[in-house]
């Protein structure tokens, strides 16, 4: 397991990526718009991971919802999986709350799920298998 | 840069080091008090990088009021790099508010030193110097 990536919700994709890359001497390297989750998204290189920057494209999405409650923040983390549908099945069999039960399709069109914060300590954990 | 890790604000520190190792597989290799920051510490690793598990040791700190208004979950991100006190001057020459001015000992005896999230998009991030 290796995290895949850290995602952090901001209101304006474009002026968080301009922001962040200057302040934080950070470079980017792929932006896209992702359906399946009703965002568009910014990948930026941290060394051994990345940095998922995500914009709801949806006013009515989870994502909007916890910007307009919580703000900007961190919203998720990602993990890399090699059988995302066995690990779905383990996690399901440990009693963690499944928020996919079947992988949808992710940015780079990887297969991902998404596990409920409510049984990992708070943290949304999204499961991708490359 | 890299990331050195990513922290989860937690009550009990035994309970969820319990927990997510016995959910997620993951394997606990190293716990400690971190006067500095007012908290007890658990490490995860996660491959490329670690979770921290961070439990507050005093209920007036920024941690024991994170979790009171917001529940566990995550907290921040650490950024390791090569040169602690010149990236500081480089934050705040680019504007970003700084927690710490002077760099001060966190988890592993590291110098570390915090930024300000408003300044960061909502991300509470820690820069640590090995």
């Amino acid at each position: 397991m290796k995290l895949d990536h850290i995602a952090v919700a901001v209101r304006d994709l474009e002026e968080a990526i301009t922001h962040l890359r200057d302040a934080l001497g950070m470079e980017t390297v792929h932006t896209e718009e992702v359906p399946g989750q009703k965002a568009r998204i910014g990948f930026i290189p941290l060394g051994n991971t990345n940095l998922e920057l995500v914009q709801p494209t949806d006013p009515a999405s989870g994502l909007a919802k916890f910007i307009e409650q919580r703000g900007e923040g961190l919203h998720h983390i990602c993990l890399e999986v090699r059988d995302i549908q066995g690990s779905l099945k383990h996690c399901e069999e440990k009693g963690l709350a499944l928020i996919d039960r079947e992988p949808r399709v992710g940015a780079h069109n990887k297969r991902v799920a998404f596990l409920h914060p409510r049984s990992t300590k708070g943290i949304l954990v999204e499961l991708c298998q490359p």
